[in-house]
């Protein structure tokens, strides 16, 4: 867990939300961070499905969180024999990387590869605790290989963001804006950032900007009504957001919010970058699910209730950007054009 | 007072949130409403100057409480001569329509009405009690006009609503909203109304959803990432907002966030109606002062800060639509194109 020290320093503080040792997984409940830092302990993979259900981490957090449950699994059924060991791993996969519909055929990538660790283990003879340090040193294998993809992904971003810059971001992008802000300071690049604050879980006011400002940027706070305007009156040059999914044709589904600031980006002229590779399990929209959340949750804001009972509400968690108002995808490949995703793969 | 009760009744529910009597304007608190109903209570016109100020009251609010404060005023120098209190008012019309910089032409109107009362009124002999009095009256008389006034527009705006329709609403348009909403029903129309909530003080949340619950329609509130997305999820047919100003080339000032709502409606061919009148000392943007509050009140919700310490906020409190985005600017003569504003005066 020691090749790479900067790495794993920068990942503990910025996307190590999950992390399994000792039958337990631990989990920063970034509901509530910055305003205090405190962790979900699950005992079960069950329970790590049910934090990851209940928003316990958002962003990359889930992804870290299901290979640490897949650890945690593999503790559960220590004492039985490989093959029992594999079944019940095989169903874990499936309730971590179903935990939350709009994003499973991506969590289903980070579980099934656990999976497939755990074959080659158990076929290695590899039973009990030995199975659970394969699996844990899988999660962490995928963290660096995260830290390595983010860093790349960063530069790009980097490479087509001016040198004295003011950019805007939405929700949290976690250890890709982390990577993106640590490569423009290493570019002595002047950057402030904007971010709006993300209704309901203010992830932009708790997480992005929190980030940005541990890194001693100049950052700002505004709400989600403020983009539109803000973009021109602050002289915006960037807007960039990660995604949940980019589908092969170029639509991308990211935190509710995202496709009115991109329309407001185009609107001004202002160049918006999308992060993350294109997801082969989604040719086009058909095979996209947007999740709609617990309504209550957008009736309230830090706890406290909004408006009078009897009032509706609608929580759509995700919303659909078509490729016409993203001018390039940063994949860890390098920037493509949202119309020519195809081309990732070759 | 009693010439209209019908309309008395609705405006002590949905506009009179300022009342003077007897040496004192108790204001409706709006910051807090409705979770909790209570009155900041002003004992000079300095303290309503102060309250609009504040924010104790919004939308339409401030325009009652500058005509309320103006009453109050005449009771500050019930004690003086005609002269001396016609001085006093003169300088309280100016303390009670700068109290915010972004309205204060159209407050000027409001507060200079009240001060041709004064003059009336000292003419004719009145001071003391009766000079009070004269305020109190022109202040009520001033409530009923636009009782009649925002029925019209109420009307006007249905006029152009399907019978069985979606609409969304920006912030607070209280009477306004209020009557259209009364007129919907009166015409059997089936009405859906979606609130986006209006951070940062949550008046579509606290107050465009509640008075709408009040009257029993179905209402939804949603966050203010959530207009673009939900516009064509829940099939919204039309979305409507007050204004601050209507510039006579057209713009349209309203509470931030409503330009970015009107983008969207654009992008999905959907009808956007601003109500208000045009407003002849604006002729463009360029005598309009967009006003910025307070940093600190974009950095918390419901009194819970929300990110760290040392990160910034900016908190613009309107934005500016351009007449391309708008369908017609709805005002007591009728509905006009954004771009023939002038025929309103003709």
């Amino acid at each position: 867990m020691k090749r790479n020290d900067e790495g794993l320093a920068f990942l503990l503080q910025y996307e190590n939300v999950a992390w399994y040792e000792d039958g337990v997984v631990r989990i920063l409940d970034r509901r509530i961070y910055p305003l205090e830092v405190t962790y979900v302990i699950c005992h079960s993979h069950t329970e790590v499905a049910q934090a990851i259900a209940d928003m316990v981490t958002q962003s990359g957090g889930p992804y870290v969180a299901a290979a640490m449950g897949m650890a945690l699994a593999a503790w559960e059924v220590r004492d039985r024999s490989g093959e029992e060991a594999l079944a019940f791993l095989t169903r874990a996969a499936y309730t971590l990387s179903h935990a939350r519909p709009t994003t499973s055929a991506k969590m289903e990538q980070v579980t099934g590869g656990c999976l497939s660790a755990a074959v080659t283990a158990v076929h290695a003879g590899k039973t009990g605790q030995d199975l659970v340090d394969a699996m844990q040193e899988t999660a962490v294998a995928r963290l660096y290989d995260n830290y390595e993809r983010h860093a790349r992904m960063g530069a790009y971003l980097a490479d087509v963001t001016p040198s004295k810059a003011t950019i805007m971001t939405q929700c949290f992008a976690e250890n890709i804006i982390g990577s993106y802000l640590r490569e423009c300071r290493r570019r002595n690049y002047e950057v402030k950032v904007i971010c709006p604050e993300t209704r309901p879980y203010f992830q932009g006011a708790r997480l992005t900007a929190s980030v940005a400002k541990d890194m001693d940027f100049d950052v700002t706070v505004i709400t989600d009504n403020m983009p539109g305007y803000t973009m021109k009156e602050k002289k915006v040059d960037l807007f960039t957001s990660a995604a949940d999914v980019v589908t092969m044709d170029g639509h991308i589904i990211n935190k509710v919010g995202t496709f009115q600031i991109a329309l407001c980006a185009q609107y001004w002229g202002i160049p918006y970058y999308a992060t993350r590779n294109p997801d082969p399990a989604h040719p086009d929209l058909s095979s996209v699910v947007i999740e709609e959340r617990d309504p209550e949750l957008v009736l309230e804001a830090m706890g406290t209730r909004t408006t009078l009972p009897g009032v509706n509400g609608y929580y759509p968690a995700f919303d659909v950007t078509p490729p016409k108002l993203c001018d390039g995808i940063v994949t860890e490949k390098g920037i493509f054009a949202p119309t020519d995703l195809h081309r990732f793969f070759l």
